[in-house]
């Protein structure tokens, strides 16, 4: 039995079958570095055979170091009735540089018969002649057995023939596919023992998500001695995706004691795939395992008073370890432990007997009824208790704003914005364009404010979302906008609700300004210095 | 062994302790009635110890009749170093008229000794009182065994005792609960065993996703012997979820083969998934397995060709079985294959060597590249191809539009649109408020439109989405609006693309209603008496 594991990620290639996911070549570079650092063992990049894109990926990584991981290409086994040598995906594997090639053949009967449409001979030969020529070529050579699964409950003796054609070419592993994603742990457990004992070319898993089993069904192949498990970062992939490697790569080291990567490593897990899905441009669910944003998040009352007696009476494992953190929730199911948490966090007085204390859950409780959420939006809540418990000086006062856009017959659109403020007594009246209302708000609003606080010029909004929240009226219900704010060290993310767009997105933005302005200084003393100098303070 | 399994929801209890989700006490009523009519067993209400919400929950309820399920309310055993029978919140479940009370116990030494601060005695004399009082007063009691699973690894002697206490007092129900999350499925089908040599009360699971193994955990339980699984409909729950019914349930009944629901009612487990998403006003995930929008989605254009012949080579089972259905995407990635099934569901001559095909394949393929996304949108996609094929005439033209949002301090906000379009020949300029200037847009754009087409009175937006597409330029980047429409009997869905949000909400929208209008007769043929009488066609 295996005493470490070796990953195979193919979020470049399988992952990139997820609907609404779609990336550059750019992008694909950039996220197998990201894959290189984090440890990963394989990187399939792409399938040349298939799209130009590909190949120029290919081509792009030839010359690049990586420091852990070795580039794949995919492909699959020759065409019926050809020659391999002749083959031009077999020779696009080959010309692509890769060191190593992936390759799939058929397990399945069914399949044989239904979607190549050839005899049983045929595709065994097809295994054989494909493995042997890349192994010719000099090249590391994975056979992913497709449909095995399915195969072996069908068939189980054609099923181990064709990975038997795969060894005695001369492959250097066998990787057993649960295509369709529907089998089972117990199954899985089954199967791979039955494999182990067949063949003695090391083994490895492919596994989808269709029945919410692609993590069990990895962890029973590899304790049933699998050595290689392929999958993708967030479980990206056709359907219901691949089997998560950021919950996979965790479960073997922290849980099953395998050695997979270096703990420093893991501690970039939730950084490396919160990177990952910001590139692919895919919404990171809060409450995916080990990395999700909620992963370590508590909001029930119970809970955070005992967590903070002890973080391991409701944590199952330290996050720190995978690179997250613990979160406190703020919710009117928490009773006042949440908020008190935050407000200690700010070094504020948070008695619960004050009636200040008591003023600012009522008004927590009140905005949380017009549709806040303050959950994701940690700067527009730590600005309210602030205010409450502190005051705060208002950086300025709007005395109104106009926003328009303009569209004629095949012309582009215009979009201006005229904001009229109060700064230090003085009243600003100033307008700016825009490639969008919210940007030409932006604008206008820095124009007016950068003489006071030319400090503004290094902080930018780097996300900006938003949610309906009554989706029954739509385009006349509340809407929620989370602005998220960055000055390149840090980021925060401020919160605006309103029935009108404009106006939810003028308050994120008012409170991301008065954030970094006002809001950041007590937390980060370091900055403090800079402020004064800025003359930030007291003006 | 059990050869069925009892379901026990816990969606308005523990899976409201989940991010982002608050339900009102009419949410939960209408939650509690598709959960019966889906068949599951028990449905936990609430904590009528923790909140008013809650108690007016169970007081609603009271009288209404359900068909499969029992309604439960939660709580926990007595307070250290009291009488069960003065245990105000113990009172409150027998107060609350449910005829199954749910408490939860500790199992974990260390939990006792940090979190509740007693004595292992007192905890065992809690947990038999506790059953003991509920019983007397005529309750079915499930005794939900906290952190049992770590408990049992830390000291399984002790762990063992506190069950045995339940048992002895009466309860009716063993559930060893995986409170953290932190168990495989290996120690779950160990430990559920030594349970069932040692007591002789039926046994649940209640499991949590921490480790992405709630649906596994589940199953390895109940292979084990437990007869009963606790989880929530979409797996909504704290931090990483509770265990995913929408998952299990289909999982037990066709892949275990164990009896949990009737036929027909597997059936509504996709429509009653979605419809608690959208009360919860949670995004419902597109990969989730059995349910999810993509579940059963395939884009690779090897897999297309292949499910063209038989959908079981690349499907783990029927998706009409849980009441989802296939889908075929277009993309980049997939060939022709899946624009091709598209045209043939619109009955057009979608020949791959026409240059008409190629034509519009460029066009998908270029507007892909600008951030168009057809997945979501079939409604723009059918507008696109009919347009290319058989030409789509024009409902009208616009001249101009112009949209003005303003505020004054202390005012609330005003938004205002102007619309200059040309119908059947004539200009038409006309100007509408609204509650945001999308909505004003869309109401000046009818407001144009509804002499020449009464029939948009009965069209309404039902859903509003905006994605941000380069979060690196925020609100300098490319926005993709998604609008959902409904007209009450279908919903349809079209797309907008713009660095600005107003002309991308308004593409969408013109498509809305151009769907709406032209696009949806030759689909419909019933409709084409109605729009004929309506004057909608040659015009």
């Amino acid at each position: 039995m295996p005493t470490s594991v070796k990953i195979f990620d193919t979020t470049l290639r399988d992952g990139t079958q997820g609907e609404g996911i779609s990336l550059s070549v750019e992008d694909k570079i950039k996220i197998a570095r990201k894959l290189d650092e984090l440890g990963v063992h394989y990187i399939e990049g792409g399938w040349p055979g298939s799209n130009s894109k590909d190949i120029e990926f290919f081509e792009r990584v030839r010359d690049m170091k990586f420091t852990n991981a070795k580039i794949t290409a995919f492909g699959s086994t020759r065409r019926k009735d050809s020659i391999a040598a002749d083959d031009i995906n077999l020779n696009r594997l080959v010309e692509s540089g890769a060191q190593v090639a992936t390759i799939f053949g058929k397990s399945w009967d069914f399949h044989v018969h239904t979607a190549i449409q050839t005899t049983l001979e045929e595709n065994l030969a097809m295994i054989y002649d494909s493995v042997l020529y890349l192994k010719s070529c000099g090249l590391e050579v994975i056979y992913d057995a497709e449909h095995f699964f399915d195969g072996y409950k069908n068939n189980p003796e054609y099923a181990l023939q064709t990975i038997s054609k795969a060894q005695d070419a001369g492959a250097d592993w066998i990787v057993l596919c649960d295509t369709n994603g529907g089998s089972l742990p117990s199954e899985v457990t089954t199967i791979v023992s039955a494999v182990k004992l067949h063949v003695s070319t090391p083994v490895g898993i492919h596994a989808h998500n269709d029945c919410e089993l692609g993590v069990a069904n990895s962890l029973a192949a590899v304790q049933a001695g699998a050595g290689q498990v392929q999958g993708t970062i967030n479980g990206y992939g056709e359907r219901c995706g691949n089997a998560n490697l950021s919950s996979i790569i965790p479960n073997l080291q922290l849980k099953l004691g395998y050695h997979v990567i270096s703990e420093e490593q893991l501690k970039s897990l939730t950084p490396v795939s919160r990177y990952i899905s910001e590139i692919a441009n895919m919404h990171m669910p809060i409450n995916q395992p080990y990395v999700g944003n909620a992963a370590f998040a508590h909001k029930g009352g119970i809970h955070v008073s005992a967590i903070l007696k002890d973080a391991s009476t409701y944590e199952h494992t330290k996050p720190e370890l995978v690179g997250n953190k613990q979160r406190v929730l703020v919710s009117e199911l928490a009773g006042q432990s949440n908020v008190l948490v935050k407000a200690q966090e700010l070094n504020l007085d948070f008695n619960k007997e004050h009636q200040k204390t008591k003023e600012v859950i009522e008004k927590i409780k009140d905005l949380e009824h017009q549709g806040y959420q303050f959950e994701g939006a940690d700067a527009t809540l730590e600005l309210l208790l602030r205010e409450a418990f502190e005051g705060l000086e208002e950086i300025f006062t709007l005395e109104s704003f106009k926003m328009l856009v303009e569209k004629s017959a095949n012309q582009s659109v215009v979009s201006e914005a005229i904001v009229k403020v109060k700064v230090h007594g003085e009243t600003i009246y100033t307008a700016a364009e825009g490639n969008g209302p919210v940007n030409a708000l932006d604008n206008a609003l820095r124009k007016a404010l950068i003489q006071y606080y030319p400090d503004i010029k290094n902080i930018h909004l780097s996300d900006y979302k938003v949610r309906v929240l009554d989706e029954k009226g739509a385009t006349a219900g509340k809407v929620r906008v989370l602005m998220e704010t960055t000055d390149f060290n840090t980021t925060w993310n401020t919160l605006g609700v309103s029935s009108n767009i404009i106006e939810a997105s003028w308050y994120a933005l008012v409170d991301s300004l008065r954030y970094a302005l006002i809001g950041r200084q007590r937390v980060e003393p370091a900055n403090k210095e800079q402020n004064e100098r800025l003359g930030l303070i007291n003006h």
